[in-house]
C-alpha cells in the first residue's frame, strides 16, 4: 500500500530543517537529516524496550527529558547498533560535531541511527553530511520534506502529519514525521519518529503527555512483532508561540492534538508494512482492564495465521478467536463476539452462520480490515494496528543475502 | 521437508488399534482411530493453554491422571471447538459410544479431535466409524499405523517413535504417534500426541514424568506460535510388561526413555512445518535461569525475521540478536555470542569478520540449522525447534477460502 501524506498546517516556529546525501545509501539517495532549534528547547523522548539498543537510543535517553535541546542529527542506511565501543565513540563524534555547528554542549544534541545493524558507521561521509546540513538549515516545508525524506529506509511513502490546537485564544502548532515499514536488518527499517512543537511545556509534562499519547499510538502497531533496536520517538516544544501548557484543560488540549498527529502516523508504519496489501485495525473490548485488552489485541496483530487470512480474504474467524485465547488473560467465551468488517461472525460462544462471500469481498475490495473482538462484560478496551503477511513479506527478507 | 518414520521396537504389551475412514475427510482417508487397553490402565496428560479450548480438551482434563483409563478415540478433519453446547454433547456422546462397545465406563475414554474449527461434528459418520474401528481392533504394526494416519490432517509425513528401556532385568517399551504441521483452522492440523508404554506407573509419577518430559520436547516446539484449541498429549500405562516403575533410578530411566520418544516426535512436527524447507534448532545458553533461557529460545523461534533469513540462507546475525534482546529477559551484551552452524558471527558484544558465503552454503545446504546463542554467564539453558517461513507458508495460509 502507499499512500500520499502532506502537511495541511504550517510548521511549528523555532525550528530549522535540512536533509543532504552524504553516500550512506548506495543509491544517492538523502541519508542525513539535520532539526535544529533557534534556543534552548524542551526534549521528551520515549525509546526501544529492546535490551540490545543502539549506541544513539542509550545516547538519547541519557539526555531525556531536558529544557536544553538544541538540535537532532538523523541517519538512515546504517543502525549503528551491535558495533561495540567503536559504535559509541562514532555516535558521541556525531554530537560532538553537531553541537560545535550551533554553539551547544554534546548533551544538548540527539542522534538517531536507522539501517543496517552490525556495521560500523562510515564516519568520513556523516562527518560531511553533517557539515553539508548545517549549512542549509531553513524553516520552509521543502528543507522539512528533506528531513523526511533522509531518514527513510524501505518506506515506500513519506509519513508526515499535522495539527493545530486552539490554547484559551492562541493556536499552537503539532507536526509529526516518521519512518519504519519493517523491523530491522540490512536495509530493513526500524521505527524512528520526531515531533515538534511552538507550545511550551516543562519537561515533565512533555515527557508524560508524549508517554501516554505513545501508549495509544506507537506502542499499538506492528509489522510483524521483532522490536527493534533503534526506535525513537521525541517531541520537541520550542516554546516560540509563547503559548504555556500547564493546567489540566490546556494540557489535555494539547495532548488531544498530540494524539491526533502520533495515530496517523504510527498507522502509516504497518499501511507501509513490508509486503502488505491490508491495513488491519483489531478493536478489543469487554476486557477486565485496559491493559488485558491490549494483550489480546497485540496477540491478534501478532498471529501469522490471522494476518495470512486476511491477505487470502479469508472471514476464517477461528484463527482470531483462538489467538485472543492464548493471549493469557482471562476471556468469558459466553460473552465474546467477533465482527468482521462490521459482519457478526461468532456471538456469545458460538458460531453465527453468515455469508462467507460478502464477508471476504468486503475484506478483498478494501485495503484497511477491522476486527472487532469483545471477550467479556468488562470495561477495557484497546486498539491496534498491523499489517497483512504476504508472499511478497517473505520474498522480500528472505532473498536478500549479505 | 519429508522424511520416513518406522517403528523400531516392538509394540508395547497390553493395546490394541483401530484406524478407518468414516468419510469426515472429503478425500475418504483414514480419519478416525481407536485405541483401547486391555484391562485398566494409568492416563496422564498435557493439554492445550489456551483459553479457547475443543470440548474434547475440557473433556480429558476432568479425567486426568487416571489409573482407570480404558480407551481413547481420535478423528481428524473436525475440531469440535468454539461449537458450543452442541459441542459439548457431541464430545460425550463419542465417550459413551466408545465406552458401551469395550464394556466401560464414558469417564475411561479420552477423547481427541483435530481440524477445522467452529464446524458441528458430523456425528453419524463418527458413529458408525467408531462402531466400525471396534470391530477391527489389533495388536499389530499395521493397525498401529492407521491410527498414525487416522490422526493426520496437513501432516506430509507420519511421525512415530519408539524406545526401549532396561529397568533392573526387564524391558519396557515406548511407543508414540504424534501428528502437527500448522497450528489451527480449516484444513489446519493441531498437535496431537500419544505415548504409549507397558511399564506400570502410578497416576502420579506418570503424570509428573510427563509434564517434565513434555517441558523439554512438545512444549519447546513451534511452526508458527499460534497455540493451538486442540493440543493433546497423553501417556498410557498398561502395566502389562509387569514392570514397576517406582525407585528414584527407576523413574529417571523411564523419563529419559520417554524423552528419547518425545523429542523426535517433537522435532518431526516443525519439521514438517507448513511449507518448510528447514527446521531450525535453537540452543540458549548463559541465562540467569533455564526460565529465562527458555524465552529467549521461544522468542527468537517466534521471529518472523529470524526465519525468512534462514528461508533465504542469509546470516543475518542481527536478526537473531535482536529477536534475544526483546525477550524480556537480562542479556549481558559484553557476554553475548552467537554461533550459526558452528561459525561464530558476533562475540563479546562486537560483529566478528566472517566469510559470509561459507555460512550461507552451511544453511542452503542442509535442512537443518543450528543457532547457538549465549546472553550472559550463567547456568540457565534451553533448545528449541521450530521451521522457517516460506512464501509457500503465506500461499497455504492465504489461499484457502471459507
Amino acid at each position: 500500500m502507499t499512500m500520499e501524506t502532506r502537511i495541511e498546517h504550517p510548521l511549528p516556529l523555532g525550528f530549522k530543517f535540512s536533509g543532504v546525501a552524504c553516500g550512506i545509501k548506495e543509491s544517492g539517495s538523502l541519508d542525513l537529516g539535520l532539526i535544529v532549534t533557534e534556543a534552548d528547547s524542551v526534549m521528551a523522548g520515549v525509546y526501544t524496550q529492546n535490551v540490545v539498543r543502539a549506541a544513539s537510543v542509550d545516547w538519547n535517553r541519557d539526555l531525556t527529558p531536558t529544557d536544553q535541546f538544541r538540535a537532532v542529527v538523523i541517519n538512515s542506511g546504517n543502525a549503528n547498533a551491535c558495533t561495540g565501543e567503536q559504535g559509541v565513540a562514532d555516535n558521541l563524534a556525531m554530537a560532538e560535531q553537531v553541537a560545535s555547528l550551533v554553539s551547544a554542549e554534546p548533551a544538548q544534541v540527539c542522534v538517531m541511527s536507522t539501517g543496517i545493524i552490525g556495521h560500523h558507521l562510515p564516519m568520513p561521509k556523516i562527518k560531511s553530511g553533517i557539515s553539508d546540513a548545517s549549512n542549509s538549515l531553513a524553516h520552509d516545508p521543502s528543507s522539512f520534506q528533506n528531513v523526511v525524506s533522509a531518514i527513510q529506509t524501505t518506506d515506500k511513502f513519506s509519513k508526515t502529519a499535522s495539527h493545530e490546537v486552539t490554547i484559551g485564544e492562541n493556536k499552537v502548532r503539532i507536526t509529526g514525521m516518521a519512518k519504519g515499514a519493517g523491523m530491522i536488518g540490512p536495509n530493513m527499517a526500524t521505527m524512528l519518529s520526531i515531533i515538534m512543537t511552538d507550545a511550551a511545556l516543562t519537561p515533565g509534562n512533555a515527557q508524560a503527555i508524549l508517554t501516554r499519547v505513545a501508549n495509544r499510538s506507537f506502542n499499538c502497531i506492528s509489522v510483524e512483532g521483532h522490536t527493534s533496536t533503534n526506535d525513537c520517538l521525541i517531541l520537541i516544544c520550542s516554546g516560540h508561540s509563547k503559548t504555556q501548557i500547564i493546567t489540566e484543560q490546556e494540557i489535555a488540549a494539547f495532548e488531544e492534538g498530540l494524539q491526533e498527529v502520533c495515530v496517523p502516523l504510527a498507522k502509516m508504519i504497518p499501511m507501509d508494512g513490508e509486503g502488505a496489501t491490508h491495513l488491519i485495525t483489531i478493536n478489543v473490548n469487554g476486557a477486565q482492564s485496559d491493559r488485558d485488552a491490549d494483550q489480546v489485541a497485540r496477540t491478534v496483530a501478532a498471529s501469522n495465521l490471522v494476518k495470512t487470512a486476511i491477505t487470502g480474504a479469508d472471514p476464517n474467524w477461528g484463527r482470531i478467536v483462538s489467538a485472543a485465547g492464548y493471549a493469557g488473560v482471562p476471556m468469558e467465551i459466553e460473552s465474546t463476539k467477533l465482527c468482521l468488517n462490521g459482519h457478526t461472525v461468532f456471538d456469545s460462544g458460538q458460531p453465527v452462520s453468515f455469508e462467507a462471500s460478502v464477508v471476504s469481498q468486503s475484506i478483498e475490495q478494501s485495503n484497511e480490515t477491522v476486527i472487532e473482538l469483545w471477550i467479556g462484560p468488562g470495561a477495557g478496551t484497546a486498539t491496534h494496528w498491523t499489517s497483512d503477511l504476504t508472499t511478497e513479506y517473505v520474498r522480500f527478507n528472505s532473498e536478500y543475502s549479505t
